[in-house]
């Protein structure tokens, strides 16, 4: 591919192969619009809409992306191939200065939003590594996986209005727990506040009506893109809280996403093979073509004050389930899928103590401590942390990348009446 | 309080005292619009907007009810004020025979849609005498409660994009289930298809920000109004699929909800007392004043061209947990709602076996077979069966009704490839 004549310095997540969407607004004009990221620049899709065919021109001009990831595959395929074009030296748009001037920003100047209004967030569990260590933890090693987790890509609903964008502070909650030993209940600030590095995938093309499945083979015209996930998680609530209708209020403090959805289609060059499934799963789950990736993800812990330290290297690849397999299973009882919609992938963690996806499990359920550079150390989170997951895909020269989804911990409120 | 202009029949649902709020369209205006109930017709509050203070006139001339639900709960009583002023004899309303030929709808000649754009949809599990029937089923007498569940509303997130209105048919589900005795899953249609009788309360008020928790005290506010709920389960897929996060498939096939949204002010003269606790709740939880209300509830089953029978009658006030604590934990993580979103009441069952508000425990897990009219009995739900829960509030004179809310549920599809 030619290179863009918006500058793309050397290991930038944001090549012309790349283009991620997102949502931006800027200081003088906050109306939310469309963007893709180009190096350390955006261009603003809606001051570009009309160079695209008229079919796209209102998607490229809405305020947030459900419009463009309703549209069909083909279409997402037409816009990927104009912009790419459009941003290529030598271009209409390289040679009209006015319209550069206007439509290219640099991504200091801009502030990002959620990236689609979404309708429904549910949050899967597909790790296989992740449900295993989880599993030996609280049931031992004998009954580590449950009876269903190898028929079916174990899921449940999560809360949609607390999918917040990188870079929003998320407060330590107040919470219902009981502490070992007790016979009661207490009510405190939450002190086992955990991450859960996720990949999420949003939904797209027209969905499906209620009552009528998505096959397993169909199922990829329904995958728009991909963004980071961490599923911020209160663990000693959840503890509590979870039987017999699974995590409730120990997971609906907040969920941050980054703000790129990175298309299918940049993706499509580090597809990898699925993970084998032993036993061989029932036929409406049976999947023919690959639909694995091969995406780098490391988990950044950033005390107050203080630097960065990289405490989990994961993948991807490691997950069981396939995003064509979640949907095929979400769907199969009939339940209908809006553009929008975000499907998360679950912790992903690797089979080595270094790649796994949470606290919980770095710290072995608190048995063991995790090392910061400087001396520090952690079982949980403390007050002011930030969690940056960062993601990637590298070879041979081409660097498709996620940017970062990262929060800050804030303090637990006081109290009311202490 | 003086009559209405619009009669309303001895029995009516929908008297003066009552004006649940809608959402219709007509075949000749296919415009989504708000409306209330008075008798056998309804106001077409989007042609009477600019008799409502300026304030107001927006919300009512939307195209749901969210905008209404996102006002105060001072707005809402101006406008049910206005509301009762222009239905009552001699009203503005009354000599202007020109607006009310045009604002004035027999029902018969509207098609009801769902009220408002639920962001999320929550079910409670709030009924005492349902979660101990299920317990001791499941896990014998001696652990039929859970230890967390006098101690917290446990709830779970809900599907929002399957909640559909009252007479919208329900596909009986194709899913995954482990037969009794099997080693292996087996795939087909869903066999032990059942219904939860319910109620639910919509958000409104402002809402609140993600971290910061609405008090048990100030949650009144943000009960906007109460519709029927049947919320469709399939038992056979949620035994096999509900380890360890909860149910999923078995629960997003469908969720029915009553067109009408009977508001908190027109059941104020049912307020009863709240269900006592024991033990006592944490601080958070404890509820200083009532909100419980006498609800009758009745459950009809209509096989295929043959009549209904009631086969429950339940109440409200069996809710061991109100909408306020239900508001109070649901948000003490700092989970944010939105105008709009579903609560559900978990299913209401009473203590004595004519009052279970599921198949599953009229039946007693299959053990029991319920007596229908003519002979016909049924375990758990047939082909084209119907299935219509009714609700009213009833003392001296004075009826509040919320209608109906009915689904039939046909057949399976066939499975792909048989
Ligand atoms: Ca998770
Ligand atoms: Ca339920
Ligand atoms: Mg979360
Ligand atoms: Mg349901
Ligand atoms: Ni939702």
């Amino acid at each position: 591919m030619s290179a863009s004549f918006v500058p793309v310095p050397s290991g930038s997540d944001f090549p012309l192969e790349n283009l991620p969407y997102a949502v931006f607004s800027t200081k003088t004009n906050p109306t939310h619009r469309i963007c893709v990221a180009i190096g350390e620049h955006v261009l603003d899709l809606k001051a570009v809409a009309h160079l695209y065919p008229r079919s796209l021109q209102a998607a490229l001009q809405a305020e947030n992306l459900n419009a463009l990831m309703g549209l069909s595959y083909e279409a997402w395929d037409i816009a990927r191939t104009q912009t790419q074009k459009l941003l290529t030296k030598g271009s209409e748009l390289a040679h009209n200065v006015d319209l550069v001037s206007h439509a290219v920003l640099s991504q200091e100047d801009i502030s990002l939003h959620l990236p689609a209004q979404i309708g429904d967030y549910t949050d899967f569990y597909s790790s296989i590594h992740h449900a295993t260590n989880v599993g030996i933890m609280f049931r031992g090693a004998d009954n580590a996986l449950m009876p269903n987790w190898r028929q079916l890509p174990v899921g449940y609903h999560g809360r949609a209005s607390s999918v917040v964008v990188s870079g929003t502070p998320i407060r330590r909650p107040l919470g219902q727990t009981l502490p070992d030993g007790a016979d009661k209940p207490v009510f405190g600030a939450c002190k086992l506040l955990d991450f859960e590095l996720e990949m999420a995938f949003f939904i797209g093309g027209p969905g499906n009506k209620l009552g009528e499945p998505i096959s397993v083979d169909e199922a990829w015209k329904n995958v728009f893109g991909f963004t980071l996930m961490n599923d911020w998680s209160a663990r000693d609530i959840q503890k509590w809280e979870y039987l017999p209708l699974g995590p409730f209020t120990a997971k609906n403090l907040g969920t941050t996403i980054s703000p790129w959805v990175v298309t299918t289609a940049a993706l499509k060059p580090f597809l990898l093979d699925n993970f084998p499934q032993d036993p061989q799963v029932l036929p409406y789950l049976q999947q023919s073509a690959p639909f694995n990736f091969d995406i780098n993800l490391e988990v950044s812990l950033k005390p107050s004050n203080d630097n960065a330290t990289i405490i989990s290297k994961s993948n991807f690849k490691h997950l069981y389930w396939t995003p064509l397999q979640q949907i095929a299973h979400h769907t199969v009882t009939g339940c209908n899928l809006r553009p929008g919609d975000l499907m998360a992938s679950g912790t992903i963690s690797g089979e080595t103590p270094d790649s796994y996806g949470s606290l919980l499990e770095l710290c072995w359920k608190g048995t063991k401590t995790v090392e910061l550079q400087g001396g520090k150390t952690r079982k949980f989170l403390h007050d002011y942390d930030e969690v940056i997951i960062r993601g990637y895909c590298e070879r041979e020269g081409l660097r498709i990348g996620f940017g970062e989804c990262a929060g800050q911990v804030l303090p637990a409120r006081p109290i009311p009446g202490q």
